[in-house]
């Protein structure tokens, strides 16, 4: 039985709470966060747990053998880094740091303790993204042409972080899970409409080494909430538009030939293809009760889960770069690592 | 009466015939077409009209006063130059021209001539367009925040132009007539996909002195067709859904409201709104039925559209910066002129 | 070469003319209409045909092998009883007829002489239909459980006949064409709410020998166009939706799999299935270009169509049987001749 | 404070116990159910409750005041009756019992005994329907022509009561809400699909003593869920989407205008009317946080709700009557008590 600590909760804690419940092979064993009326509400939920307002003492406790951070991300650093030095195991909300440099020595010290490190990348647990995974794994789609993100709502306006680091972290997670081609520029723009604040809308290309192209388009300050993805192949196109109750994913048989001209041998003639869509059947499953079990397994079996540290570095170097990228008004600019 | 000679009966020169032949004060004269079979066709859906095959010939006729250009892009410039070089007032279809230094020669010979040189920026007549023109004009939107249009589908490929020549063009030029405001410089990324050609994919990001911006995502490879363009405001925002059938333009009583913090003054509390949403009835004229009666307004009364070469020649203007941008992999660059 | 003369120039006329004049092996040879201006309007679009305001005359004619009668419905039994006799194949709009009684001497007639007679069933001709009955045909849906269409808008009000025999009648001929079934009884109620004019809502239930229901909602005052149809089956669900502009139709791998309880032999347990929905593609043939085109096949070679008068008389007859049920304000009524 | 006991905890229960719980001036006491399980889970959900497995322990608590019921409808009237002879208020699920006569009785004991009886017609509580309660007061409909319904979906199947009962009872339950007339006789049709079961498929017309006419399709054997009902109105009409994540509500200012002919002075002129479509914003809260609300305050302050006994057996009578015209065929049976 894994004991799980719940660092933080806010809006996301309770949601770990109530998955890490419900895991098998884990419970819960204490919450933290310093906030008393948060901590009331989760002991009226679970009246069997433990409640502290001070991160160090739930780190102190010898029942806890792994930690869930769900607190500000400016503070993930300090609070995983502790964790880790206490013994403990680590899952992080995303994005997992404000650095590469951060989230490089996170990795280095779960390393070094052999403690593991897992980034609450979410998506990558849904049925949705799952299925999609195996689409593009199975060939049905052909070479991947680009990949197109539109994830636009009204609000949470944010004060610490722009709306790339809130939005566009999901899309980026998903994009290293789904292809096994990584991201070598970022070209990304955008603009605050709030005086002092951060960007509230934003727009990123990210440039592969082939001709994959991928784009995100995000915005807080949108009067409908669309959270739709355009997957084009060589073969079949893909769209994931994770607003329909059902039929998230729609697959068409939709594309073009080419084959080579018979009066001009360099110039390959273009024609479409149209037929069936399909829509598969997805499990409904919760991503994050998904993803609790997958951390309770990795803690108990010592297996490196997709989405561990090395994931989440792979997704703060493109934040980094893209943030640069905004400053240079779109000018491309590399992303380390790669 | 005005006279009208229609050079180009392809894809959209049918529905310029069409469209003049029912438009007041002026009657289809002639078409002209290098193919044939072309001509054929007109003359069995028109037969009092005269067809050519050489333009000159048509140009030379003394009862055409006016011509409508819809030949293929690269010879807008020597048709266009032909037809005011030979007296006639010209319709030419849109981007008017390969360079912004093509269509500033265009313009000069209309002056100096003193006819009218109008460039067929269809969209701007539609019911659903000039509709949005006069909720910003009456400021229900507020101070427009942003411009986000997306205009994909699955082709036609185009081998001489990209798809922002073929698509951008269109929101450039609602763009240019929606926002008194013009964007200084751009930010374009994109992406071939076969072999030798054009770009089939794009996405521009337009900046404007104001903290206004505007972003155009354009495709000629996506499974599902999509032409939805968000207006967002401080006060209210806009969708503009093109594929509709009735509610083409939803306005959301949807915004932000900002107030200094009582805690910090130099902190911006932002809380939500969120009201009604109102799809205004919209008229069903033709647009192209309305652009064909105001070029023979326009002749007829030698009057100033609002689609001048000047407009014309603002959309090239960014069509070539955007192209700049793109060899650049989305480093902005300038646009001439502002 | 089949000569056709068109009688009835009015909404459906120009249709009919349209499609026939590029038939294969088909010419038309003249219209007719009461109405000169609409004669003027014919010919200005096709020079070449004769122009007949009394259909006496144009039946006279020799060169005319066939016609179609777009006129209203009380006059389609004089119309047509005059064409046969006259010695001319018939294709008649729908329905065919104000009563059973003259569908029945309009079949004598027509098969005394030896003539063709269609009635213009055009929704079996369109690809989703068609895909429909292919799909039912080769058991994909299992045993058919329903049909439940839904088919309403605003207008157009007419004088002489009410909602059912306007909009109803598509449905009953669409589903005359997919199921072998054939309904017994007719329960409908209906509500004008224009003082002195017909019904304008109506809601038709159809029962068979079977456990097969069909219903009906068709309404001339609904705010939003609907045309929906759900068709359940035992084995596998579809929906049909005439608005969608591609993916009109969508078969559901989804139902419900009953077994004997182990409890209670005679309860059967229902469990639910969801797989896959598919939407498969539809060609893209104006259904009535293929209709034009089967009738002069028929005319031609004296080949029966699905939708002769006797598909008609099928039609009618329920109409009738719904007409009286709707008086009796929904006690079913027998369907003469099943 | 309310001391509320609730009865049933296995779908519906839990949704009462999280509702009472947070309702101001009552808090829940106990849960019964016979099911040891169930009572367990609400336990851990709510450690402070007394859970019972036999409703008569529960009714002779005197720190009790009122009573929710959510067991099985054949067991309402039973446990009801027990409920208000031991001196607690009552709030009952739909439908209140399984015949008029029972609701008849059990409204005469509540009335005997100056006690509340409320039925738990919840979506009379939704924000929509408020809204349309409010928009069809206000006179912005005009005077209404019809409430057409269509609510299907995938399961589930029951054993005891057919689709009627199951799901057009909301249906009911809102009409009652929004329209002060009320129907007279019933036209109902069904069929059941699972031999030995009841009905799984229904439509119903109610007819009332003017020319309104309601409709209601009713479906457990649908691939999609609807929810969807249309109100026509002299002066406007609305759809009613409760699957519409937001816009709920939409009412369209289209209509038709009617005026005398001037060629003939006993006919209507019928033309066609359209405007603009408004979505209003509705609040979120939650309905049955509202009734929960209400009838404590029912309670409290011996106030009637609308949703008294009256209601509940209006909506009985009207189940009752289409349980026998669905026996006849579609035959109109007439509704008690108007």
């Amino acid at each position: 039985m894994i004991g799980i600590g719940v660092i933080g909760y806010g809006y996301w804690g309770p949601n770990l709470v109530r998955n890490f419940a419900e895991a098998k092979d884990a419970r819960v064993v204490a919450v933290c966060d310093r906030r008393p009326q948060r901590l009331a509400l989760a002991q009226s939920r679970y009246p069997a747990i433990r409640t502290y307002t001070d991160e160090k003492e739930l780190l102190a406790a010898p029942d806890i053998d792994a930690v869930a951070i769900a607190t500000p991300v400016h503070t993930h650093f300090d609070v995983a880094m502790a964790a880790l030095q206490a013994g403990k195991h680590v899952l992080v909300e995303k994005p997992m740091a404000v650095s590469a440099e951060q989230a490089q020595r996170m990795i280095d010290e779960a390393e070094k303790r052999k403690l593991q490190l897992m980034v609450d990348h979410t998506f990558i647990y849904t049925p949705a993204v799952r299925k999609i995974k195996q689409i593009i794994t199975d060939g049905e789609l052909g070479d991947i042409y680009y990949y197109d993100s539109t994830r636009v709502n009204l609000g949470l306006f944010q004060h610490d972080v722009n709306v790339v680091w809130d939005l566009a972290v999901h899309d980026l997670s998903i994009l290293d899970f789904l292809l096994a081609d990584k991201p070598v520029a970022v070209s990304a723009t955008g603009m605050s409409h709030v005086p002092g604040e951060p960007e509230n809308v934003a727009y990123i290309t990210l440039f592969f080494a082939t001709n994959v192209v991928a784009h995100i388009n995000v915005n807080w300050l949108s009067p409908v909430k669309v959270r739709q993805t355009m997957i084009g192949g060589s073969w079949r196109m893909l769209v994931y538009d994770d607003i329909e109750p059902s039929e998230k994913v729609r697959i068409y048989d939709r594309g073009i030939n080419l084959k080579p001209s018979q009066e001009d041998v360099y110039r390959l003639l273009v024609s479409y293809r149209s037929g069936d869509m399909r829509a598969p059947h997805l499990e409904t499953t919760e991503a994050l009760r998904m993803e609790a079990d997958e951390f309770v397994r990795c803690v108990r079996d010592n297996h490196k889960p997709f989405n561990d540290g090395h994931a989440g570095l792979r997704v703060v170097r493109i934040l980094e770069a893209a943030a640069e990228s905004m400053k240079l008004r779109g000018a491309a600019v590399q992303i380390a690592g790669v």
